[in-house]
């Protein structure tokens, strides 16, 4: 087993120790993650990362070389040491399902369980959500700008090597088709692809040589890339070598809106009518959007998709809004929020509806405390399911499962959802008086 | 041991497959990491993660599990797999040490070795360096602006859990004095640091039942968070429960400016006069710059950081720039290069010499292929040192010998190198023809 436990910030251990020491460790908590608002002006977020934190969240065990490591260190005092030994999460998560649309103020995750078991898991939480939504939420851009053109994942050079698996991961739920990452492939059976680079072409004397030793081991279905030296020349070597069952070329610098309409038509010209053309050079959703027009049939993308698209984090936030008045089991549980300045947050265990109209279109995300009101019911549908109950995984959707989801819940959203330009979110969030 | 070989893009596999195939494979071959250029109108980046790719380097093997998995998934062949079986790298490494400061074109790694051991390389070299030098590039602005005062890392919760525990290293060699990140500390000796937040004062009955448990735990030295409710109100009773011994309050939202001065003064008048005090709301380096003349005494940072300041990858690339002429020992090497469009590469095993004036300051960026000009070598340094030689790991610097490389680096540029706004490279990259 590998700990996911010093994932984690320092504080929230010196936070255990001075709740250990007043007593208010035991408290019942309820801590919250939210996002404030969505980034740059987007209309909606996904939700991702979650399967992922179920997982971690079974790994976060402070075995005797971690919590000699943090008394050594001075982090945590004996008393704190000891309880750490024994920590096992007990607790409740609900949370929306992953591959769903959120808003600003969306309760994304709520956990509930003892002050002390809640707060550890903050910083995993949020670096696990964070990150992935941030992807997810750009790939749900891209794939909507594709209009049903196959979106590839090949940014994996350009994150860190174990956010690239995630960001794999993440971005197949929102509707990619593939990735380059083997890893993603293994853990999460996440589809893979790929062909050749530039260094495969440069390693052989030719470019005739390269593409027939790929031809020959990868077959007339591979997809040639053609923009080494000369496109054009590389064209007609490539259905030259291949023959006019080639599958596909791939045009990787350049004017790629240009490039493919010449590339469409020397193909035809040559008898190539089904070889198709796949585009990759640092695109995004709005480079995908500019080819629509264009005779492009699968786009791949890198740094774009793995950054977030301007948008490498998704801001959500792990806020403590609620705790119990005493450590007496039953105590009346007490809404919290910071008050101050522009940080103020809203108290108290929320539900969340997504109203939906007559005509099946999503209308409001309401948001409140206590029970939904029974009005809401009958419009609209629970957004909270339970992940975690008495520190079980008790939910575990597949990946083809959260890829469904992310699919109807977008197809819900009203058409203007998926405009690329700047504006405000898609629904608008209400709190129930 | 936990292999790093997945870490992986698909392609990789399927041109070793075709160069087994040609026996293009066996070709000496050298392979450059470098940057086309600097992001957003930067004046420098700042190499790291080398230290972090020769642990990857170490674990990359292909075991049994690992090479069923690529057979059976149809990846790769017989031939491919039996040979992925028997992998190790066996080639030289060399590169800028981590730390230093580069500039569009400064090849940061060479890698020689025959194609098929170099090629596989390629994903997990970038995804290492080009994360690790985002963030240390973006963590060097920081430190800069921040003009001597402590800068404090913490964002983990801001990216992937993985990539925190990277950021945290990258950010403590570009200068900062501590992190958040407990795996950090434990993994890389990284400092860590942190006390509590907001969530602990909304634990407890009052503000004041929280700050007298902090102290009680904590000592009187430690950082009070003052902003939950009414900062005014807080600092009063945070003094009132440590007395004028307080070691530091911390503000974490609203006009930190303005709010900075406020504070101070009512820290002196209540005889607080060496309480200090740090700022962390959403901070970047221009927000740092526009603190320089407010009483503050540490920043932290979270987002701005972990994810680059608006640059969260570094955009380096992986290039074959040389392969044999055949696969016989001591066969001709032929510089190769991509040259089609904006794209174009420069062929050849590229020497990089750093010249400085007589006055110690940087001049230029020499890179050139062959041996480095004679004159050269009394104007400057050489930026390339070996890290692997016949694939065995020879140098691994310390953190904090790659902390002193970065200081000295960047002490030894132009005067106008750590301005924040947009511009030119400090120093021209040239070409000697």
């Amino acid at each position: 087993m590998n700990s996911t436990a010093l994932l984690t910030d320092h504080y929230e251990l010196t936070m255990l120790e001075g709740a250990l020491r007043s007593g208010a460790a035991h408290r019942r908590s309820v801590f919250e993650v939210f996002a404030r608002r969505l980034p740059d002006g987007r209309r909606y977020g996904v939700a991702a990362g979650t399967g992922r934190l179920l997982d971690a969240l079974e790994d976060f065990r402070f075995d005797t070389a971690i919590c000699d490591f943090l008394h050594e260190s001075g982090i945590v005092d004996e008393v704190t040491r000891d309880w750490l030994a024994g920590y096992r999460f007990t607790g409740d998560v609900h949370g929306y399902a992953e591959g769903e649309c959120y808003f600003p103020g969306s309760p994304l995750l709520i956990v509930e369980s003892t002050f002390a078991e809640a707060v550890l898991l903050e910083t995993l939480v949020l670096s696990v959500l964070n990150h992935d939504s941030a992807i997810a939420s750009a790939a749900s851009r891209m794939t909507s700008a594709a209009m049903g053109r196959p979106c590839l994942e090949m940014g994996s050079r350009r994150t860190h090597e174990e956010a690239a698996v995630a960001a794999a991961r993440a971005s197949y739920l929102a509707g990619f088709a593939a990735s380059s990452n083997l890893e993603a492939r293994r853990r999460y059976g996440v589809p893979t692809t790929g062909t050749s680079a530039h260094a495969f072409v440069l390693l052989h004397d030719s470019e005739r040589d390269a593409f027939s030793v790929q031809v020959q081991t990868l077959g007339r279905d591979t997809t040639l890339l053609v923009d080494t030296y000369d496109v054009a020349e590389a064209v007609k070597v490539a259905v030259d070598v291949a023959g006019p069952d080639l599958g596909a070329v791939r045009l990787d610098s350049g004017d790629l809106l240009w490039m493919a309409h010449r590339v469409r038509k020397q193909l035809d010209e040559l008898g190539a009518k089904h070889t198709k053309i796949v585009v990759t050079s640092d695109l995004d959703e709005f480079q995908i959007a500019a080819l629509a027009a264009a005779p492009v049939d699968s786009y791949g993308v890198g740094t774009s998709l793995v950054t977030g698209s301007g948008a490498p984090t998704a801001g959500l936030v792990y806020k403590l809004v609620a705790r119990g008045a005493s450590v007496e089991p039953g105590a009346t549980m007490v809404p919290v929020a910071k008050k101050s300045s522009e940080k103020a947050t809203r108290g108290g265990r929320k539900y969340a509806w997504r109203r939906i109209g007559s005509d099946g279109v999503a209308q409001e995300e309401v948001i409140g405390t206590g029970s939904a009101p029974e009005a809401l019911k009958s419009e609209g549908r629970d957004l909270l399911m339970q992940y975690v109950a008495k520190g079980e995984v008790i939910a575990r959707p597949t990946l083809a499962e959260i890829r469904e989801r992310h699919e109807a819940s977008r197809a819900e959203l009203p058409p203007w959802s998926t405009q690329l330009s700047r504006g405000e979110p898609a629904i608008p969030t209400v709190y129930p008086s």
